[in-house]
Parts: C-alpha cells; structure tokens; sequence
C-alpha cells in the first residue's frame, strides 16, 4: 500500500485531534460526577506540565497546529488536575 | 530571552518526555486500586486510538522519536483502557 503525501498528513491531523479532543470526556466525566479517586494525581501533574511546554515550544518554533492542539488539551487537562485537587476522593 | 536551538529542541524533548511518561503513575494506580471509575472509558478509547495513529504516522514517516514516545504511550493507554473494561466501577 502506498500512501499519498496528504494522506499521511491527513494520518496526522486525525492522531492529533483524536489525542487533544479525547480529554474532553474525561473532563466532562470529572465534572458531572465529582468522582476523581481513580484518576492519578501524579499523571495530571506531569501531563499538564508537559502539556504547558509543548505549547511554550510551540509558540517558540511558532507552529500553529501545535499551538492550537496543546493551547486546548492544556485547559482540558489544567480543569481534570484542578478537579481532581478539590475532589480527591469520593 | 533569546534561546539556543538546542535549547529550544530540548524544551521539546522535555515536553515529550512529560506526555509520554504521564501515564506511568496512572497506569500503577489502576493496576492497583481496580478503581477505575472515575475515568473516562471514552478518553481512553479516543485516546489509544489517537495514539495508535502517530504511532503508524511515525513509522511511515520514519520518525524515531515520534515512534518511541508513541509506542510507549499506546502501551500505557492501552493497559489502563483494558483495566477499565475488567473494572468499570469499584
């Protein structure tokens, strides 16, 4: 199988709108039920943070793509790490 | 403040060190506790499949780092994924 350049790009764009956009039912999960005890600590503290500098290099290198992915799962992932800190368990 | 490329890639490298090693804790405190029930079966569905597309995006792009990272977190997604279907709720 050999895949035509906009199609590998259009591979891309898929993988980073499914990776940014799949914080969206976990925040929305957190936020109805108040139940944070299964979610790490840890993983939103060091995700954030990554987050926060994929969109610092981003903003260096001034690639909008990776901007707007990492500007939108930053605030997803910052709302479930602040939830997750107010709710710590049930 | 101005930066260094190598400065500015090293910024990146962190970044991606950060998301991909993020789910390390996540994946040890489900594993664990069998409390999965405040997390997202739907993120980690949309998740692991997004993370499966860079995966087969790098390999087609022939990007080390890309595949790395991403091999690393589709495993970790995909751990906590199964664990949330064996245990929906507590």
């Amino acid at each position: 199988m050999i895949l035509e350049p906009h199609q590998i790009e259009l591979i891309g764009y898929a993988a980073a709108f499914l990776t940014t956009f799949a914080f969206v039912p976990q925040a929305i999960v957190s936020w109805r039920t108040r139940d944070l005890s299964g979610v790490s600590l840890g993983m939103y503290s060091l995700f954030t943070f990554g987050v926060g500098l994929w969109l610092i290099y981003g903003l260096i290198i001034e690639k909008w793509p990776l901007i707007l992915a990492n500007a939108i799962t930053f605030a997803l992932a910052l709302s479930i790490l602040v939830l997750k800190l107010r709710y710590p368990r049930k």
